[in-house]
Parts: structure tokens; sequence; C-alpha cells
């Protein structure tokens, strides 16, 4: 297989309310528009067992919640079925997946914000990936007052990780920069704060660097 | 807290159909008439957490199954929480623990039996169990023919594990043996095609070793 005919894994990152999913719509239509095939997919979860695992991780049954370094096995046990049966197969299809949320969220929220050891989780990161890594992460970044009324407009019952603290989402999106930047080449840090078709342009051009050199040159809609 | 008060943790190890709950029984109430508090417990499982977990590993729901790496991760995450709430907060109290099926089961069935790298499952391993290691390890090990009769003896659903061929389960029982044979002084390889109370006897002076001068001079009733 050419370098040419496998699709683009692009995974977006930050912390709740930085407008994850809504990017992930608006770039998926508009490579769409391109001809492109999309799979929109998240994390966890994107497959039937990967999404038990998540249901198991984001609402434990009974009152104890799971410590950093459980809830980072259990995600990872889903990430291994879900890049298996789902990212890897839709890439060597051709198609471009665009996934809401991937491994950079484990290393922030229970390696950095979580104290499980880096090198840990790195070494499972390696073996459950097998080589099916992001060519671009969009890290969405925004104060904790415009994540927070977002969060709040779009109501609903929190889950186990949203209804922490501010200190917690704090050293979370910390955390995002911090990943971003010991990874520049992959990582681009996108200023969340801006309205999402602003949003949407602000991710443009890093998207459009990853097309076909026949798609690159024609105008997006 | 002085070693003396500190309660012995020990697990029984062995392939489907060795008898590692009837053992559990007869050693348990054997230690409880020397006036031991005894914890039986077993994995996946032991905590509504973990037990939770145990329930998505047996029984995925769906068609499909979770590959050895995935088994591994979900059974990790459920013995982070075993030995964090249940066997250390019983072994600091004072009580035995006796667990059936423990680590050596990951390191056979996803490592041995299941070609996980065995340099992963055993950081992972490590950070779990956080110091928390068996005191001693009993192997079950009989023949298959022993085994497979005890399973259809014991009848109803097979899960995901006793599903499999003979030659997994030859896998299983050579990958016991090769453990136990890497930690001799941990563990001891009991012949479970005898009779229970056999068995029982087989195990004992292994587990009196254990006991504090005190008791270890009694004779058990």
């Amino acid at each position: 297989m050419t370098d040419g005919a496998r699709g683009r894994f692009i995974t977006l990152e930050g912390g709740e309310g930085t407008g994850k999913s809504t990017l992930a719509r608006a770039l998926a239509a508009r490579l769409e528009a391109l001809g492109l095939t999309v799979l929109v997919t998240r994390e966890p979860g994107g497959t039937p067992l990967a999404e038990a695992a998540r249901g198991l991780l984001l609402h434990p049954p009974g009152e104890d919640t799971w410590a950093p370094l459980s809830e980072a096995l259990l995600v990872n046990a889903a990430r291994q079925d879900h890049v298996a049966r789902r990212i890897r197969p839709a890439l060597e299809a051709g198609h471009w997946v665009i996934c809401d949320r991937f491994a950079d969220s484990t290393r922030v929220y229970q390696g950095l914000a979580g104290s499980v050891p880096m090198a840990l989780l790195r070494a499972i990161e390696t073996e459950v990936l097998g080589g099916t890594v992001p060519d671009l992460t969009l890290v969405l970044d925004a104060p904790l007052d415009v994540t927070l009324a977002r969060r709040v407009d779009r109501g609903g019952a929190q889950d186990t990780f949203e209804a922490r603290g501010e200190a917690f989402h704090t050293a979370v999106r910390e955390a995002f920069l911090q990943v971003a930047a010991a990874e520049p080449e992959r990582c681009a840090v996108i200023d969340a704060a801006l309205a999402p078709e602003q949003v949407l342009e602000a991710a443009w051009p890093r998207i459009s660097a990853l097309l076909p050199a026949v798609d690159a040159g024609r105008v997006p809609p």
C-alpha cells in the first residue's frame, strides 16, 4: 500500500467543554465535501466492547470510584479494541479518522493529573497502538470560565471527570499544553475560546497540509 | 507494625478444574480452626468494581471477544481495586487472605499462553500490586483428562476461557509449571489429581510454615 492510499488519523484533545465534538463534525463535513470518506469516532468507546468499558469507567457501579491507575488500564483496554477493530481498518481502507480524545487524554488525566507513572503509560500506549499513531493532534485550549459556561449550557448529568473541581480542570488544561509542547510536529494548539466557525478556520491549515496534493489545491467549500 | 501482626497472603493458581476453590475453602476452615481470621476471595473480582470488570472480561457483550492485551488490562484494573480495597486492608488488620487466582494467572493466560510481552505485564503487575505480593502460591497441577472431567461434572455455561480447546489448556498447564519453577521460594506445585482431602494434606506443610511460632506447634484439628 502506498502512503497516499492510507487515510489520515486526526485526534482532537482538550478539557471538558473545549468544543472537540463540534469541531469533529465540522472537520468531517469539510473533508467529506472534498470527496473523502471520514470516520468520526470517540474515546473511550467506538466499538461495542470499548463502549462497555467506557460505561464501567465513567459510571462505575456502587459507591466506589476507580483509582487513576485502574482508569488508565480500563481506557487502554477499550483503546486496544477501538484501534484494532475500527481505526486501523478504516485507515487501511483509505478513510480519514477523526477521534474525539485519544492517547493524549490518558497521558493527561491519568498521568500528569493523576500521578500514574508516565513511563508505564507510555509502555502500555506503545503496545496498544501497535504503530497506529495520530498524524495530527489538535489540542483545544480555552480558559476555565469559557469551558465551564459551555458545560453548564450543555446540561445533563456529569460523569466522574466532569464532576471534579476547578484545581483538577486547571491541572488538566496545563497538562494538555505540556503534552502539545513536547511534540510540536504532531500537535497544534487551537484557541478554543473562539466561535466554532473560527475554530474550524484556525485548525484548517494543519488539516489541509495532510491532504493529497491533488486535493490540497482545491478551495474548500 | 511487626511482621507477626501482618496476615499472610496465599494465592491458589492452576488451570480450570484443578480444584482451587475447593482447596481455598478447606484451607480457610483449617486456619479458622486455629483461631485465625481468613478472607477467602477470588480473581478477577473480589470488590464491586472488580466484579463488574470480571463480568466485562468473561462475558463480553455482543459477538466480539477481547484480545489478550485487553484482557490483561481489564484484569489488572480489577486487581488494583481488589488489592487496594480488600486484600491489603485485610493483611494489615492481621487477617489471612486466600485468593483463588491472582497475578500468576495473568502471566500465564495473557503472557505465556496469550503472547502479551512479559516485560509489560511485569511492569503493570509491579505498579498494581504496590508491594502486596503473595507469601505463598500453591500451583495446582493435574493432567488434562482429570481437569476436563471435573469441568464436565461441574456443568453450567462455559466462560470465554473454559470454552477454549485442548491445545490452549495444555499450554496453560505448562505455563503454570514454568511460572512455579521460576520462583520456587514462593511457589509450590501440588498434585491436583489427588482427592480433595489429600490435596489439603499435600499443601498443609507449606501453609503451616507460615504460621506464627505459637501456632505452628499446634496440631491442626
